[in-house]
């Protein structure tokens, strides 16, 4: 079964999606056998930060929101607290404005090298956790090689405008299917749930959506298909 | 989007749709900028062949279906040259009649490590081509340690029963879904195509599903969605 989430590497709802989604994904597997194939969609929350961009996170929320250093701030203790509770240590005040668009090309890259999840999560950490910036090639370099990806080509993938397009077919999909905000998840393409949920919300989706595809008969489209060289249990047509 | 497709490992008409089914995926992912997210199902086309069969496939198609060892030698010429024309090198002469359970469970393994494609390739490979018995242990560890898995637990894995309730959820999906034979694929976990087609019966049926899913909005399954922590492009709920 395939769950696909849109998610931005910077967005801080995201992050905890992904923690209550992923115990909701243990208890699932553990229960059905079932390895669910999960799809990172990217997403940005503000295609215009600047790719060289200076700012600290909170100097930015102040100047969006026109809010003090001070209310800034209590914005950033109050989902910080939140994100502890699912074990997840965030430093907003050293978290640095990032323009998104390359980290997005870095996990579609990542994810032809079978390590999708990891880039995601790593980034993730780098941006909430250790205040880097991860708008900066340089630096999306270092994160690829430390989860074990091989340097030698990335950084030409990086500066090229290889993957590009699977980044705009996402954020054009997110944009044709209805997803305003992120996190967003869609499961087996039938269904969707919107937002950080409780972890129950996304167990119950999970097995909604399996006790109705893995019955679910689908529809031959080959006309053909009945004729269609093939193996059965009994017998080979070799 | 996801494409799943259930084959076994000794099948030979799935090599051969497996290469067909490759040729339309390029063209596709080149013309759309997806990434189609391929999944190998488990099917056993005969569970009761022993861990320890001897015979080779000659001696096994002799017996199941009665027929002369000439007889079964023209069976096989006949699907060596439909795969020579996918680019496929059969010796079925050398083939060696194997239980395929266990090669499913390395398969499963391999997923977890993003080498799901690789590992099926190399299994069929050495099973058509290398007259290899890919129902021995010793054999698939060394076929895994080749596409760059670690050996240090896989042979631990390989004689235990680690994954052996993801290749019978598989199997128990396919008889609920309805699959009689295979190669069968199923798009979207929504459309089926039976055996190994021609090249364009797979790229229509991947252009199909895409027109399609690409605009599906996805039913909102979580009555508080609405309500739910995340951002959206111009407001963050911190």
């Amino acid at each position: 079964m395939q769950v696909e989430i849109w998610s931005d590497v910077v967005c801080p709802w995201c992050y905890i999606g992904k923690r209550r989604f992923e115990s909701a994904l243990t208890h699932f597997e553990a229960e059905t056998g079932e390895k669910v194939d999960l799809v990172w969609r990217s997403f940005q929350l503000d295609p215009t930060t600047p790719k060289d961009a200076k700012q600290s996170v909170t100097e930015m929320l102040s100047e969006k929101y026109r809010v003090s250093a001070a209310e800034a701030k209590a914005m950033n203790d109050n989902v910080t607290t939140l994100a502890a509770a699912e074990g997840l240590d965030y430093h907003l005040d050293l978290a640095r404005a990032s323009n998104t668009f390359d980290a997005h090309r870095l996990i579609h890259y990542a994810a032809e090298h079978g390590k999708q999840d990891e880039m995601q999560e790593r980034i993730m950490q780098a941006y909430f956790t250790e205040g880097r910036h991860v708008g900066e090639i340089d630096t999306l370099v270092e994160l690829a090689v430390e989860i074990g990806l091989n340097a030698d080509n990335l950084r030409r993938v990086l500066e090229g405008d290889v993957y590009s397009a699977n980044v705009r077919a996402d954020i054009q999909r997110a944009a044709a299917i209805g997803v305003r905000g992120v996190p967003f998840f869609v499961f087996a393409e039938k269904y969707g749930v919107s937002g950080a949920q409780r972890m129950d919300v996304f167990l119950q989706a999970l097995e909604q959506t399996w006790n109705e595809i893995r019955v679910q008969q689908p529809t031959l489209i080959s006309a053909t298909s009945a004729d269609a060289d093939g193996c059965t249990d009994d017998s080979c047509a070799v």
